[in-house]
């Protein structure tokens, strides 16, 4: 048989199984895998063992500091190995009202698959089982060994991974990685992102009082939890969006010049995101060459929540005891968690915020990947000849990953293919996937697993 | 039977029928009647109204433009009236998990009954009640006739109270009001309050995006509406405490000599404060006499609460589309909610914060009592007999209430008699009162009235 219509039997496969894929996707969706509560971690880690098992890969869980990793290996018929990394933990379904179906119960509606997870991550879980049972149902065999590490501290920083990665390196020698999630744009074009921001991800608590007070009583003698908490978080960021912490910027590395060519060839989605978030104009007034700068290139820090007194319906007369906010910041190249933890301490001290207790949720640094390496021109060929279109290279993500310990201990390149697209609403009420991204994405995988003895 | 010992029984009746005065609170506390989120309302006012009749009084249920008002009249063998002022309305009972046992469910533990409620204000619905009841026992006839005005709106601002006194005025026509609470302080002094600050409650709202976003994806380049929301709440108060926006002391009229005496005259209650509350310093220092004057004479701009993005455990790295706070201005003498409503509006456009929504819960002005009215000393008299201690009189309370139309257009002299202490822990979790200070409310008031046609 031809390689072209063996490749077509592949394709026609991957479309004539979807409903079983969809299937196992659905059970895993159902499990309310919420990493920052703690919930169904056990439970997920196994079910996501026994679904390697049920697809022909010897799989086992694996202990960590924190919450398991799924390790699974299966052998293919040439030297090469691939390693997925993906992982089985969701975010928080909160706020539940918004949802217009039951976020843990995948829904199918208009061609799209409901559920919180379901683009973020366990759809690409799914996704690569799926693009190896097609592999071994057509061509009898998988073309490279496939290994496996799926990992369930993902939406809470990844807190165990580095170390688990650094003790159990042996296992996860590979010449390539595919990373958890890829995407197509607004156009249909898939995504590829070379490295990732880091994230340090703090809550602030301010504590005034041993109890709430009236605020009748109270409002111009006793110290508000609330106020505090407000005037030491003004201090962080004001309008213009420069971090005020001093020396944050310090170690920040500007784009290079290839960089800023990856960054110019991206196509411009400025009235895409506008239309999508209901956004009249972007932070600072920015536009084309200078938005995707700042998407990626820039430190941010991003209040993520915020809480304290009476938040629900008309007035309550109460002054607070306590008050918290979670703030996200996200570090480029070269900036250190360790370094910055330190200055947001000092900082805070001199501002007069001594007593503000800091707790900190995650902190790790950017990563990046060489945009020229074989493997991601490889990856990109096999998504133009799938999708149809030139595949987009961003220099780096806005997002974060652990993607540190995968560049600097496991020494791999790594790139994207994957179910989502920019409406798929991961990490919001309504994440979703659309089923025609679902198949292109298993054909991509299928493909880059096909090729990669050739590289 | 001499003066002294009809004192003596009118106690003992009080005394003996505790149990069937808690019986009655108990039942009007199992109504969670939470105004803010219009919760059992209609209900309420017919229990209360079917209370009152219990009690032989005639009552009804009169509408206003908002929550009714329960009227009541009872005849009594003197041309006086007497007027008592309460609400049937209470505060949110959240957090609820701070709650030692469930907040509508009366709980007597340790001489205490706990509920919420049950000081703030329903306990004093029936300790006037009681009174009335132990009075007819003793005495055969009323002292004077009572007049209850009960409203359903005191804990969201009394919003359509000052129209609905305008428009009944005829029915409320009284000689002096008791008003709808009193309390001891921590060594058992009544206290009383010649007035009380006014209350402009506003809940201020961002809205930046049609929906949250990845803090990834968007932190350098989404407008993000909590940080909006602390930028624009910066702006109104500094750690000086001093409210920024600019005219806000304009009609700010200090303490008189007077009422600065009247303050030094009041007991230092800094230790007992510092303790309940748990507080190492007062706001700016202040203590003694300063505390004492500001606690009451200074405007105040207090976060009763605030609410953005993600609250729960752990981290999610969201960016949130909207975020609300609660903020309550307490005002003093002469300062007009007309007026500062305006000044709060300029301020934040001037700042550049146009775009934050401004929702008013409510807005009254302060009133104000004359200490040396003959009502005054008499309620006074009836304290220092009942407790055996001093009576302590403050120029007016840190809190607030819809006193301005009692002022204003009832013309009636003002106190309290009631049943609280200064640990009741009105508008937090655990409300609850001590049973002597019941009994020992219920013995004031009686004698309030009893006293009232010698005037």
């Amino acid at each position: 048989m031809s390689r072209d219509s063996r490749l077509a039997e592949l394709d026609r496969y991957i479309e004539d199984n979807l409903q079983a894929f969809l299937d196992d996707l659905a059970a895993l969706c159902a499990l309310p895998t919420v990493s920052a509560q703690a919930r169904a971690i056990d439970e997920t880690a196994s079910a996501v063992r026994d679904l390697l098992e049920k697809y022909g890969i010897q799989a086992e869980v694996l202990p960590t500091s924190g919450f398991p990793v799924v390790y699974g290996r299966a052998e293919g018929a040439s030297p090469r190995t691939l390693l997925c990394y993906n992982h089985y933990d969701v975010q928080p379904a909160e706020p539940f009202e918004l949802w217009d179906s039951p976020p843990f119960e995948a829904t199918l509606r208009d061609g799209k698959l409901y559920a919180r997870g379901v683009a973020d991550d366990k759809g690409h879980i799914v996704c690569r089982l799926a693009a190896i049972a097609a592999l071994r149902a057509v061509y009898g065999e998988l073309p490279c060994s496939v290994i496996f590490m799926i990992e369930g501290e993902e939406e809470i920083g990844s807190v165990s991974l580095p170390a688990f990665i650094e003790a159990n390196a042996d296992r996860f020698q590979a010449d390539a990685c595919l990373w958890e999630s890829g995407r197509v744009d607004y156009e249909g074009r898939p995504q590829m992102y070379l490295g990732m921001r880091g994230d340090f991800y703090v809550e602030l608590r301010a504590r005034c009082m041993s109890r709430d007070a009236h605020s009748g009583q109270g409002g111009s003698i006793f110290p508000n939890a609330a106020w505090r908490l407000i005037w030491a978080l003004a201090t962080l960021k004001g309008p213009d969006e420069r971090i005020r912490i001093p020396g944050w910027y310090d170690d920040v590395r500007p784009p290079s010049q290839r960089d800023l060519e990856l960054l110019a060839a991206a196509p411009e989605q400025d009235e895409e995101l506008k239309q999508t978030y209901g956004i009249r104009e972007f932070l600072l007034g920015a536009s084309g060459l200078e938005l995707k700068r700042r998407q990626i290139f820039e430190p941010t820090c991003t209040i993520s929540g915020i809480a304290s007194g009476y938040q629900g319906p008309g007035s309550k007369t109460v002054l607070p005891a306590e008050a918290m906010a979670k703030v996200d910041f996200r570090l480029v190249p070269e900036q250190r968690p360790e370094d910055l933890r330190v200055k947001l301490r000092r900082h805070l001290e001199e501002q007069g915020f001594g007593d503000i207790e800091i707790i900190e949720h995650c902190g790790y640094p950017a990563a990046r990947v060489d945009p020229d390496h074989p493997f991601v021109q490889m990856v990109a060929e096999a998504g133009r000849e799938v999708y149809g279109k030139e595949p987009v290279i961003h220099p780096m993500s806005g997002g974060s990953g652990p993607m540190d310990p995968f560049v600097r201990v496991l020494r791999v390149p790594i790139a994207n293919a994957g179910i989502g697209y920019p409406d798929s609403r991961a990490h919001a009420p309504n994440e979703h996937i659309r089923l025609s991204d679902f198949v292109d994405g298993v054909k991509h995988t299928a493909r880059v697993m096909l090729r990669l003895p050739e590289l």
